[in-house]
């Protein structure tokens, strides 16, 4: 039986009241910052203090495959998973590129991916299996399998040091999952969550929304978010739920990427209800389905930049602008200190 | 006679197609990091180059005071611009923490400040007078003084290194200035081109509107741009126009932050035509009438954050954005040299 950590919503009010004095006593019009100030706040009560400051940043992304993907759902083919492992290790991925950029640290996980892997540093073994079954015709995993991946999850996250966790994927086929996850958890149309991945043309996109139709209907409902996440899910998506519930009850900064990392929230939050407070949200990508996800979770993504990669690459992009709100808190002059006179009318 | 630094339009399309094949060679789908990819074609157009390294970042904070703000058009007194200046010098101010947190070079420009400053380290005095006439009865200042601000600007720059510009200003006063500017040289309603600043009340952005409609109509149309900075600009804002002149000219990176430096943009590029070609946008302010100035140029601002700050914020927050852009070029693995497959479909 999992044992899932707790998680309990996070109820600052007092805390919350005395960052938002801070900043308007900083030299500057009050609110001017806008979103920086918001992403101030969200740390600041995240790490229960009023002068945040973020310490071995860790980057994880999960990689997995998914059987469904023989159905033609993505533009790329199955191998690229495997191959942008390696990639992501030896340097050449978007995000490599960027964690190298902000000096975070990299930690990818072989979920269940179709290949054997050489051991190399940076890279974890937790493969459930060689790819996820076909969801069209079966559950993607079974329940212990499910169970398995997300105590994977947890486990690798307590590993790791730091208080802040960027979540990062790879999988051809994942956006699959993704929509699907989506249109349980939301009742939002599957149409409406099915999007063109990695860039399937119009027609690409019909004909996912229509073989993602069949398996929705596939299968049935359940009261129980891990047999959804067992049915539907894949083994990188149901890893970072685990991480993401584990992060949450220790209290860490997460940083949400795109389209799949939020399906992974979106589950997380239905296992643990205070997931969404520990979470910032770096983007609203282009993937359709993306904004609605967010909205339906009611959370603000910081930037819109038309970016449809996944990996974690929008978390990294991101990153320095969190850097900045904890600096504003921490090193901005206040009026008091500074002699700068106050709002006159 | 002010010699005007030639400024021709950037006309590059055979570097811009091979930055985008890069780009596109890059291991992940076409396109999908976005605004990210449009950022690494402006940068590589602008440097002449399809691996753009930036060096030397300098942020120009120039600072002035205006005879306007005696009407009650800023929330804040005319003596912060001379605290601030202070503050951006001491490291407390947001654009200092910023700067500081990038590795930016700071140069504050005294350009007509109503204070007498000792020498600091970080600071020019290019000091044209303690303020602008008031624009309600006068011109901000005479024909001579504009060019002799604009000089400064163009000296300034001249003496900095690196090949990339921040742009960023203090002035109590100085939006009303910018949306002068706006209103004369787009031709949009006075009252669209007018907002809260440093955060006036509904009431006092109607009061401030009325005044700078008086304003405007005081003030006879030129053809000679110059001479429409002259009647309705400011110190700070002239001193800007000259440094993005020679910056453009000298085919540096120029990013733009808010609404002030985006109306000092605006009247750089009706002096000399190719000044958009060198230009960022880093983002789209809370400030009234940003958003229609930046669509009148026909730009893209980079990010949205809801900011209303200026002093350059704006423009450092982003700048890491725009390292990222230009270490995809330069550090992404492409399909050919990692074994990556590429689109199947």
């Amino acid at each position: 039986m999992l044992a899932i950590p707790s998680v309990s919503s996070l109820e600052r009010s007092e805390l919350k009241s005395r960052i938002r004095r801070r900043l308007d006593g900083k030299t500057k019009p009050k609110g001017s910052l806008g979103m920086l100030e918001e992403i101030a706040v969200s740390v600041g009560c995240i790490l229960n203090t009023e002068t945040p400051s973020l310490i071995l940043p860790q980057m994880l992304v999960c990689a997995g495959d998914h059987g469904i993907s023989k159905h033609g759902v993505s533009a790329f083919p199955s191998d690229v998973t495997w191959q942008m492992v390696k990639n992501f290790l030896s340097g050449g991925a978007a995000v490599s590129v960027l964690t190298r950029q902000h000096g975070i640290d990299l930690t990818v996980v072989d979920c269940g991916v179709k290949h054997a892997f050489e051991p190399k540093p940076g890279l974890l073994i937790r493969r459930i299996a060689e790819g996820t079954n076909d969801i069209l015709s079966s559950p993607a995993m079974d329940y212990a399998q499910c169970e398995k991946a997300i105590s994977n999850g947890m486990e690798i996250l307590s590993s790791l040091p730091g208080n802040a966790l960027l979540l990062g994927e790879m999988g051809i086929g994942n956006t699959s999952s993704a929509s699907l996850l989506m249109a349980r958890f939301t009742g939002v149309d599957i149409a409406l969550c099915t999007g063109a991945g990695t860039g399937l043309s119009a027609g690409g996109v019909e004909a996912k929304a229509e073989i993602l139709g069949r398996a929705l209907a596939r299968h049935s409902h359940s009261s129980d978010p891990v047999q959804e996440l067992a049915n539907l899910g894949g083994f990188e998506i149901a890893t970072l739920v685990g991480a993401i519930l584990q992060a949450a009850h220790e209290n860490r900064v997460i940083v949400v990427d795109g389209f799949i990392t939020s399906a992974a929230v979106l589950v997380a939050n239905r296992i643990a209800g205070g997931v969404l407070d520990r979470c910032l949200f770096a983007h609203c990508s282009n993937e359709r389905g993306h904004a609605a996800m967010l909205s339906s979770m009611g959370v603000t993504p910081i930037v819109a930049l038309g970016l449809r990669l996944g990996e974690g690459s929008g978390a990294a992009l991101v990153w320095p602008l969190i850097i900045s709100a904890c600096r504003i808190l921490s090193e901005m002059a206040s009026f008091a200190a500074s002699g700068v006179s106050g709002q006159a009318r």
